[in-house]
């Protein structure tokens, strides 16, 4: 249903505010919401500060419940950004028609895995990405939180 | 076409690499491509450093050809976070399937806007959450880069 174009609402609600005649509220989601959530995705974004500047890029990764791992080839930027210190991944979708949405942000400190702490074949993220990706890097879940945007 | 289940392709570029049949590969998106994308979207994340640590949350937003603008309300985490200072803004899309994707990073000095500088009431960015979110931040688009994963 399109809330802005819904006749079943009185009028008074509709005329509530000049801008969005229904606004969605923002609720927080519990800590098993944002670790299903993690599990079942696959698509994110990592993001880390250079000299007080934040950036981020999205990436192809799996949550294991304790990390986020994701992989990269030797030489990229996020190699070498991510062999340690704090960063931080997040996941989020959302629906333009319903305005609703959801977020989730993981917090903790990046580092670089050694051959013999390497996922099993099958739990490794699988980059979209040719070339040699070869360095897996984990964040771990130190810090998560969620909200959801929840339409009127 | 689903690429991991084509058969069209020689086996010799199947068997390329162990984890995935027929990779895709990146580039970067120029100018013109990341204005456009920034333009007709409306629903991206910012970015923040708080002593080292990066944060990102999804917002509502309008890109006007120079600065990203997006609301909140006066005692939020944002308005405290987005008063000043170097800060991120970033979109993306991606399709499972095809397994490609595009993203657009921005880069710039953020600052608060005051009365007499507000967009046209048609051009400012309209918040899916209700609540009197009447500060509206700016962010430079001092550095604009973004890059497409392109399907094999």
């Amino acid at each position: 249903m399109n809330p802005r174009t819904s006749t079943e609402r009185p009028k008074e609600v509709a005329m509530r505010t000049d801008e969005q005649w229904y606004p969605g509220h923002l609720r927080d989601l519990d800590d098993s919401e944002c670790r299903e959530l993690l599990t079942e995705n696959r698509v994110g974004r990592v993001a880390w500060c250079e000299n007080g500047i934040p950036a981020m890029v999205p990436v192809n990764y799996r949550f294991d419940g304790e990390y986020v791992v994701f992989r990269t080839s030797a030489h990229s930027l996020l190699a070498r950004h991510f062999r340690d210190g704090p960063k931080a991944f997040q996941i989020d979708d959302h629906d333009d028609f319903q305005q609703s949405g959801w977020s989730v942000l993981v917090q903790g400190e990046s580092e670089v895995l050694e051959w013999d702490e390497l996922p099993d074949p099958a739990d490794r993220p699988q980059p979209w990405i040719g070339g040699n990706r070869n360095v897996h890097i984990r964040i771990s879940a130190e810090h998560i939180s969620g909200r959801r945007v929840v339409p009127a």
